[in-house]
């Protein structure tokens, strides 16, 4: 394995191991001593990679914006409902994007940027928004921003309320209840009966390898 | 003072200096010495009330419930809507409910009963709908406890949102967006155009003494 290879294996084996810390433990009680043992690195591979265990947590939080992958479709609105369903299959397995979303929902001493990760999610979904209004999906009048921000904040919620009641089982099911009820008020009535709430069944040939 | 009344007040006392410590520094990390230091009681005072660091953080969920005041209005979605833009506007300055749901949003060593305090916002707003929609004021064929828990889910994540980026402050302005966007979806044509959905500016009169 060359150097680089071991460099960006030995990265991905800290952040999946303080990803299961912080997703256990929260950011202030997780320690770099069992993120170092659970990856079984040396002090030194991790300081290589990261000078402090914010800079580990900033690193996660990034992760979510990485996490945020706009599904092609025709219809634009059904690919933002399709981006907040793959969100949240892979919220139900991922341990990198749990801890990410732990430590951007609980308050603690490590404060990430404002601007991250819910910022990611709203630019991403207004931008989408912008172009299903272009093209004529959206009730006329719709305001895009506060839309975006109320569709992040109202899914930042059910995936914790989602975790409570089922450790995120049903979270795609919470998810689709969501757009059931909103989309009336933000879609177009010629666009409405063509959306789907539910996640489409897998391919059998798609791989989601990392 | 009767000792009845001192008992009362102490309880209250401890409470309000749990809410503190608990809101500061989440649960794990909060200690009960600290709590007796803010409420400068002894630590029998404390035990006569409460046994354990747990039992204080139950008696603080507990807290949720009573913060549910159901507001009269003639129209029931009215009600509704008001429930959620009155519980927001506590949240700005309750201590005893800003702990509360920082208990209830966040993973820790202290597990609240899921029936808690989730289910009791649920209930009273499935209660609410049943209501409204016997008046005929949704639309035909609205899963209630479907839309009371998305409700409930949102409410969840605008409030995380909304103290991560103004401190609570626009926190009545994003349930407000809230209820633009699901309301169409929602109340029945003939109903839509009487709803309000920011507060009505409280009245001179109106004292919130707990």
């Amino acid at each position: 394995m060359a150097r680089q290879e071991r460099g960006i294996r030995s990265r991905r084996l800290i952040l999946e191991a303080a990803a299961h810390v912080f997703d256990e433990r929260g950011y202030d009680a997780a320690s770099t001593n069992e993120i170092l043992a659970r990856a079984d690195l040396t002090r030194g591979a991790l300081y290589h990679h990261f000078p402090s265990k914010e800079a580990i947590a900033t690193a996660l939080i990034e992760a979510h914006g990485q996490a945020l992958v706009v599904p092609h479709q025709e219809v634009v609105l059904q690919a933002v409902i399709d981006l907040t369903l793959g969100f949240a299959r892979q919220l139900q397995h991922d341990p990198i994007l749990r801890a990410s979303v732990r430590l951007a929902v609980e308050q603690s001493s490590f404060a990430p940027p404002t601007n991250t990760p819910y910022q990611q999610s709203i630019t991403a979904i207004e931008d989408l928004l912008r172009r299903a209004s272009q093209q004529g999906e959206l009730l006329p009048g719709t305001n895009l921003p506060e839309v975006a921000q109320t569709i992040v904040g109202s899914f930042t919620g059910l995936q914790v309320m989602s975790q409570i009641y089922s450790d995120r089982q049903d979270l795609p099911e919470r998810v689709s209840a969501l757009w059931r009820l909103i989309l009336p008020g933000l879609a177009s009535p010629g666009i409405l009966p063509r959306l789907r709430t539910t996640a489409p069944p897998p391919a059998d040939d798609s791989r989601q390898d990392g």
